[in-house]
């Protein structure tokens, strides 16, 4: 159940009732692809605010396989996770990463990117994954699309990924999915083709999903390009229903994103990039590698997190430069947090009735870049 | 400031005084080796039951320098750790790590292992970087030799670790560093020459260190020579001093080295062996890659950390088989909190007058290595 509180333009809060508790919309949800947030224990991401997780069905079910998952009691024991998951559906990464992989009417032929051993992937066992994992959001899978791509080919794409996501949505039903309080969202293809995205999206809302998504964005394509097609697919996007944009973004393009009524977002970049030294401050990102930082005694920036309440630059940089693990625990739980506070600030400010003044001004600021 | 309390055999317990606190002991110390226990956050350190760390005097000169971390308010505040620390000296890691290594009368020549830069250790600057790092417990420069080594190479190995220790000793005294409340330990070296070992011992106990120390132990020798060393020098260490056994060791040897009336070690072995997927049981050490763990419900075993509170070892696997940095952290968190508890449980059993039986049989136990 999905229940839209206050709205400012198309800006809303939202509130998305799951199994394991309630999610405040606009929300950022950390990835943790392989049943963990990388370098972060369950605690410390509870603790930096997080209220939803991302797992990934491509991996999970490769290694450890979801069948081990669900006789350890399922992905939310297996990890020590009490709060929502949402797992992916595996779709993007069997485009991304698997070899040899081969589109059926029935489904995707691949193999895995870790021992090359040979795998199908359709609607039901899609379903049968994620529900062994006990999800409390799946996604139906889908067929996502290289950028650039021909258009008949993505038309061809975006009728397998609507007759699947009907497939799935069945197979979910039939099993008694949703009754026992999870979710399926579909998803959205269409690649850069307007009326392919509006006529994927008005397919999928006649199959009243509990939730929908824009998958098939942030894959190679310009950024104005990505927030054009969010923009194209809101207007047919269910207003009473969580919308979900997959796999983006930077702070600016999530603002953007909620300004055109996007819900929820997922994205690797903060755990990425803390792994590479970058941390977000509200001037734009900095590498804390530079030599610059060397002796600066001052936090990252002024934020309620464990990092900075009590480590410096000087001493993040000191870690990054030692190569020590520490590193990556203590960046990567600075940046998340940044995402989830730049979430509940939008939820204040959407309630406030200022988002669009406000997320211009965050944005202009983040943007003059001088961390 | 020192004080004896109950005692069992040579067996001991001891209150160590310092200027971050009282240190219980026996304890275990674990590694910082630069400025962190690899792995773990401080409050990670804390919440396993740490009293104090280690940091080292070698690494911390080479990076981030030790005029950086007393620019940034000392060690302590640099790396967020407000309990005890002590520093060791150098000398080991001189010995053990950097090329081209020249002794000198009046210190050490090397070379950077880091950069191939040239430096030079005395025990003046030996003194001094200790001194701003803001160590609770420095140690004297000495003269590692190695195993085996000539024994007259060792006697003026030993001489200048007697000559260095005075020196070292006297400048603290002169800076006021004792009267602040700082500790000072000198170090007995001899290597497997119980005589030189003896006379070290006597020359160091004339000169009222704060604590004495048992160096050039674990430098490639059997592990009976090892204990037999320790016994060797713990007749003639002052009674009424810390007693602290450098760089060891296994579980079972840290036991019998109580036994002898030892209070302190530190060892890497805990975090490097967590790095390396082997974790410590009541019933020895096991490796979590074992296929056996696959689908293993249990915890490491029972133990009161979190990581054993919350996470089966089939989940413990998993990450370490798919090159999680969680698995680093929660297996260190895992060995650090053992080894605390088994000194906790030391402290217990000499209080309660039955540390010789109970250790005999835990040695036992651990040894049969039927985990």
């Amino acid at each position: 159940m999905f229940k839209v509180g206050s709205k400012c333009g198309e800006a809303r809060c939202g509130e998305l009732y799951t199994r394991h508790g309630v999610i405040q919309t606009p929300i950022f949800m950390p990835v943790g692809t392989q049943a963990t947030v990388k370098g972060m224990t369950p605690t410390q991401v509870e603790d930096v605010g997080a209220q939803i997780i991302l797992g990934n069905t491509y991996h999970l079910n490769l290694r450890p396989g979801s069948k081990l998952v669900q006789e350890m009691g399922g992905l939310h024991r297996f990890m020590a996770w009490d709060k929502p998951i949402l797992t992916d559906s595996g779709g993007f990464q069997v485009f991304s990463l698997s070899e040899l992989r081969k589109v059926r009417e029935d489904g995707i032929e691949f193999r895995s990117h870790l021992d090359g051993s040979p795998l199908f992937l359709g609607p039901e066992s899609c379903y049968r994954i994620q529900a062994e994992l006990g999800t409390d959001i799946a996604m139906v899978l889908d067929e996502c699309p290289p950028f650039p791509c021909d258009r008949d080919a993505c038309a061809d794409a975006v009728k397998r990924t609507v007759r699947w996501a009907g497939e799935f949505l069945e197979h979910a039903r039939t099993d008694g999915f949703l009754e026992r309080g999870h979710h399926v969202f579909g998803i959205i293809q269409g690649s850069t083709f307007d009326d392919l995205r509006q006529e994927c999206a008005a397919d999928l809302a006649a199959m009243d999903f509990p939730g929908y998504a824009v998958g098939g964005v942030s894959v190679g394509e310009p950024e104005e390009e990505m927030l054009r097609q969010v923009a194209t697919c809101a207007p047919v996007m269910p207003v009473d229903k969580p919308r979900y944009v997959m796999g983006v973004g930077t702070p600016p393009q999530l603002l953007k994103m909620i300004g055109m009524g996007m819900d929820m977002f997922d994205c690797v970049m903060p755990t990425r990039l803390a792994r590479h030294a970058n941390v977000f401050t509200l001037n734009g990102l900095i590498n804390l590698k530079n030599e610059r930082f060397k002796n600066d005694a001052a936090p990252i920036m002024e934020a309620d997190n464990y990092t900075c309440r009590h480590f410096s630059r000087a001493y993040l940089r000191h870690l990054i430069m030692a190569k020590e693990l520490l590193a990556s625990t203590l960046l990567s739980l600075h940046n998340v947090h940044f995402y989830l506070e730049l979430m509940a600030e939008a939820r204040a400010h959407i309630e406030a009735g200022d988002y669009d003044q406000w997320s211009a001004a965050w944005i202009a600021r983040y943007e003059a870049g001088d961390a």
